[in-house]
């Protein structure tokens, strides 16, 4: 399929940011296996000196909670992780992990379990260091996704499997730019137009930003040394790598006990394996203090229990309404694509790199004001009904966007 | 499907011998998804606390023969069987290895590379530990098969896939004794014959073994200490395991220098994804000084390059023509079959327990003249038309097999 070898292109290029012969490690649903191979063989046809693919099967991970003993929770596999973590950090490897399982593969199942066993690997020494590798930046890495049947068939229902599955591709192509005649000129042209906005905004230096539609009136207070973040980043191991494959959102660092109000969300979220809609958040001085949800409560309030910074954010993102995500018109129930159609928060970690730190640890971003976790859950509050104006330090305010669309 | 999950059972209690709690490490080709996932469920309600499944998709191991740079397969994953190691020596995982892959996968691939690649891998530290865990029997491991499409058009190129695959799990399913009434029990009887036929071995104390028929005249020395195994095992972590299923063989260790004669190859043998038929092989005391295949020499003789043990033997093992894995009358093409329908060698590393050994460094086994190499090939040299004899001491001949039969 031709799309799907410009689309590995456009991840390995743009995305990944592979450098000369770099190696990669590739983690993927079993399900997108026909990209998984598509990304192999351009790796090493772009010279890169060896593949390492992990093809996960999440029913496997069902199967866990299904009938696994229930004190067995707590066990980890650590050894995994520090093995990743010496092939990103110690060999070089560039990191690539495709989405697309199944948005609700742990429907029904006990979220106390489920966000045990997160919390038990999110504890370990290793799974700490890789992630405090991942959000600082160390290495290039790429979140994708692949389209997959048992998601596809979440969003067609109606459609016969294969056909729904390749809507769901069509889709991908078309808000990856994979489908333009010349992709990678379009992400260069997109990226600096991403840049110009990031630079624009932190110019402006404000102090905090506010979100006010049906069911949000929200203060986000930025800290003094906040930076936005856009698009491609320069990893500490110097390659120039584009995170999130789409990405049209410009992110920075909320301050972390400055967040006052409520928000709702716009889009449903999935998490864990879980579907979350309808939520409704109240923040008193950056804490979440009330938490309701039409579905999927009970797993995020389990996951916001996973250190005192669950329940703090870690980032402020803004995402206009035009864009090609947000214009295929779809609620994919993936993070990846709603978090790039709406502005968004998350809960927990913030990126150093949003505080000017390329220093990684949770005491450097609290000196700054951020938000330091074992988590991070993005959850969209942004649309065309929601207006957001830019705060300035001598009480000045802006509006930044109405109608969902950019008023700068 | 049932035979499914009585099968998985026969691998989990016979096969691995899963303690209590123990959690499990399973390889298996992404074609075996079917029996990973009655694995995986079967594992777990048998009481394990966790289970890790690695699916390999060798088209990406393909891939990287076909299109990775020349230079580069010196690259190894040290860093993940490095993982591996610790998960089985220090977090007492069992370890599972699903087969069934298309024996031929690397058909056309040039048998230099293929040998570059394993021989960089083989020498790292912790591919070398781990070769040492487990022909230690430093733990309880198993491998066992799926049938997939891929090894079953292979079989029977004239049938539908569907209807291939089919042939081949029903093959499985009788020669693993999944499709008795009550195959754990049939295993007890199994294993208890097996185990008969070994002490009867052990007691005859013979100083070698004569192979003879068409293309064979081989004399296999034993040495003093060598020890015949077969079936069931105690691992040093506790654990009473089976490492092949199906298994039909007794074997031991050659003496390394011992080997005189030639043997002409009875099956034809799977090797790294590539196939061996028609192999005559010459030793001279204990070397194979001579190697002629009329298919697939050239990658026998890469591997035989990887170090000085290599050419030598490091396993004889006796297996009867009317087992139920000889009765089925078919060239599996895959080792675990094929060994156990006909008597075989292997070129390089001894079985410590084959010299009642439960150190595994090299000195060790050589100081009781057996051999040591990062290699382990086995290739089958017995059959209906090749008589064995033990010799004694004494220099006495005693019959052991004529006509593929045993006749003690």
């Amino acid at each position: 399929m031709e799309l799907l070898d410009a689309y590995a292109q456009v991840l390995l290029k743009v995305g990944l940011g592979l450098k000369p012969g770099q190696k990669v490690l590739l983690q993927a649903p079993l399900e997108a296996l026909e990209l998984s191979r598509a990304l192999v063989r351009t790796a090493y046809q772009e010279g890169s000196r060896l593949v390492v693919s992990f093809l996960n099967d999440s029913l496997a991970t069902r199967l866990r909670y299904e009938f696994a003993p229930r004190d067995s929770f707590e066990e980890t596999t650590a050894w995994l992780d520090q093995a990743v973590l010496q092939a990103l950090r110690d060999e070089d490897y560039a990191f690539l992990r495709i989405t697309g399982q199944d948005p609700e593969y742990l429907a029904g199942i006990d979220p106390q379990l489920i966000a045990r066993a997160q919390q038990a690997q999110s504890r370990t020494e290793a799974n700490q260091k890789l992630r405090q590798l991942i959000s600082g930046f160390q290495i290039n890495w790429l979140i994708a996704a692949a389209a997959t049947p048992s998601w596809a068939r979440r969003l067609f229902p109606e459609l016969p499997s294969e056909e729904a599955t390749q809507r769901l591709w069509q889709a991908i192509f078309r808000t990856t730019r994979a489908d333009l005649p010349d992709p990678i000129g379009a992400w260069k042209e997109h990226i600096a137009a991403l840049e110009a906005r990031r630079e624009h905004l932190n110019q402006r230096r404000y102090s905090a930003l506010h979100f006010s539609g049906p069911g949000t009136e929200l203060t986000v207070g930025l800290p003094a040394q906040h930076r936005w973040v856009a698009a491609q980043t320069k990893a500490r191991n110097g390659a120039l790598f584009t995170a999130n494959i789409p990405t049209e959102e410009v992110f920075t660092a909320p301050q972390a006990d400055g967040v006052e109000g409520y928000a709702r969300s716009t889009r449903p979220l999935s998490l864990a394996g879980q579907l979350i809609e309808g939520l409704e958040v109240r923040f008193q001085k950056g804490e979440a203090t009330e938490i309701k949800a039409q579905r999927g409560q009970e797993i995020l309030e389990e996951l916001l229990k996973t250190d005192p910074g669950a329940r703090r954010l870690g980032e402020v993102a803004l995402v206009a309404a035009s864009n090609p995500v947000a214009r295929e018109g779809l609620l994919f129930r993936n993070t990846l694509f709603d978090e790039n159609a709406a502005s968004h928060l998350a809960f927990g970690q913030a990126y150093p790199d949003t505080l000017s730190l390329e220093e990684t640890s949770e005491e450097a971003l609290k000196a700054r004001g951020g938000n330091a976790s074992r988590i991070h859950i993005d959850w969209m509050i942004g649309g065309p009904e929601v207006a957001v104006d830019g705060l300035l330090p001598d009480g000045r305010q802006e509006p930044l966007m109405r109608g969902g669309e950019w008023v700068i």
